[in-house]
């Protein structure tokens, strides 16, 4: 028998999971969602969605054993509202090339993310069947995943979620039995906040133009993913832009 | 640019895949899975069923990409039939315990069959959505795949299929460049063929009786199994079996 702490962490590390899907079309497609992350031992699923889609199909593919993560469906108007409690957002894509994000496999994504599930909480996006994520989606998203496919890459939705929470579920009951806690990263919320100050700043010191916002700070968003901020240092930034943005108001005419 | 040689080899790896559903009783499952085979680079489908679905919910699952799997589907009334030609058959299970076989999952058993892969024919054989493969099924299979889950252990068919279908193309193109060919093992229809005369031959001296042939059976195809027979050493087993026979037929009064 394993010893019973290793399940502890694997319960905690998997409670640290969400799978969210974004503006999904076809409700089985739902409930198949919930049907493999309950099997792969993931209890939470989020919905970006402007209300709730017919309980019947989506509860039909879940089968009975996973009725309850469709009964627990908590739906956001935006994909930044479903995000704000998570530390970690990794967006899964089928797109290659053109992007300035490097792509990862989801075993390379999940090697990555399960040393820092310890005292975070990460949710994988999923797009639309029809159309994937979009640009404006993938803003909010730390790292990325996309499944390596041959030359006809076009994968089902359903199929898509099930690989990645198969590699979650595979990467968490192998992790080594003692890992340290991760130092807690800053929540998709207070991140969003900071974005907020520093591109009004950025646009007030003319660091950019109005038509040029979005590109600029996506490479800035780019850069600071990668740093990993913790929320203190995300609440030092914001506090820096919003004391300049004070400081300018009261000076400038 | 990877070397040309890379994707020949990958390509020739992936031509010696097939996936094999024994029983589906959802047409759109197949489609599903014609279209995940595809994107893995995986083209040969069968079908273990008395006749070929409708076509129409298979290739809207299929999508237009894949549809030309759907259209060389071919139809088999057993899965001895369905195999005949594969020399490495693997079945999936959700089913643990009890069983004499150990069960490996979907990555380890793809880390034992690649090294075999050149030279030889391998079907990876899904039962259908609501049992599963049988233990007559199984008796067929050289080695077994379970794909692990948490407690609830009940997968989708198509979801199953994909994460196989995932492991398989993952590892193909992960594999060595330069794999030497393995040996041939014997087909299925030569291993058949072979159990079927040792089967009679054991029954006639006794060694098993008739109502424990399944039992003993079993037995020996799960101890032949590790031993990887090639065409030449199931042709001697074969050919023994057989002079036996011939020979006590023409002794024994």
């Amino acid at each position: 028998m394993e010893p019973a702490t290793t399940h502890v962490q694997q319960d905690s590390l998997l409670d640290n999971l969400a799978i969210v899907l974004v503006r999904p079309k076809i409700p089985e497609n739902i409930g198949a969602t919930a049907r493999i992350a309950y099997n792969m031992g993931i209890n939470t699923l989020l919905l970006v969605k402007e209300s709730a889609p017919p309980r019947e199909p989506m509860a039909k593919m879940a089968t009975h054993k996973a009725a309850h993560l469709i009964d627990d469906i908590t739906c956001f108007p935006t994909l930044a509202e479903a995000l704000e409690d998570y530390n970690i957002v990794i967006g899964t894509t089928a797109r290659r090339g053109r992007q300035r994000f490097v792509h990862q496999t989801p075993r390379e994504m999940v090697t990555k993310l399960i040393p820092m599930l310890q005292g975070n909480r990460a949710a994988i996006v999923f797009g639309p069947e029809d159309t994937g994520l979009t640009n404006d989606d993938l803003k909010h998203c730390h790292m990325r995943s996309a499944i390596p496919t041959a030359d006809f890459s076009s994968l089902n939705l359903a199929q898509a979620v099930a690989i990645h929470c198969y590699e979650l579920y595979h990467g968490i009951i192998h992790a080594p039995k003692d890992m340290a806690p991760s130092p807690t990263l800053a929540t998709s919320f207070e991140l969003e906040s900071m974005y907020s100050y520093m591109e009004e700043s950025l646009l007030k010191i003319d660091f950019m133009e109005e038509s040029g916002r979005h590109h600029w700070m996506g490479n800035i968003r780019h850069f600071l993913a990668r740093l990993k901020l913790t929320s203190k240092d995300a609440n030092i930034v914001r506090g820096v832009c919003k004391k300049f943005l004070q400081h300018r108001e009261s000076t400038v005419k």
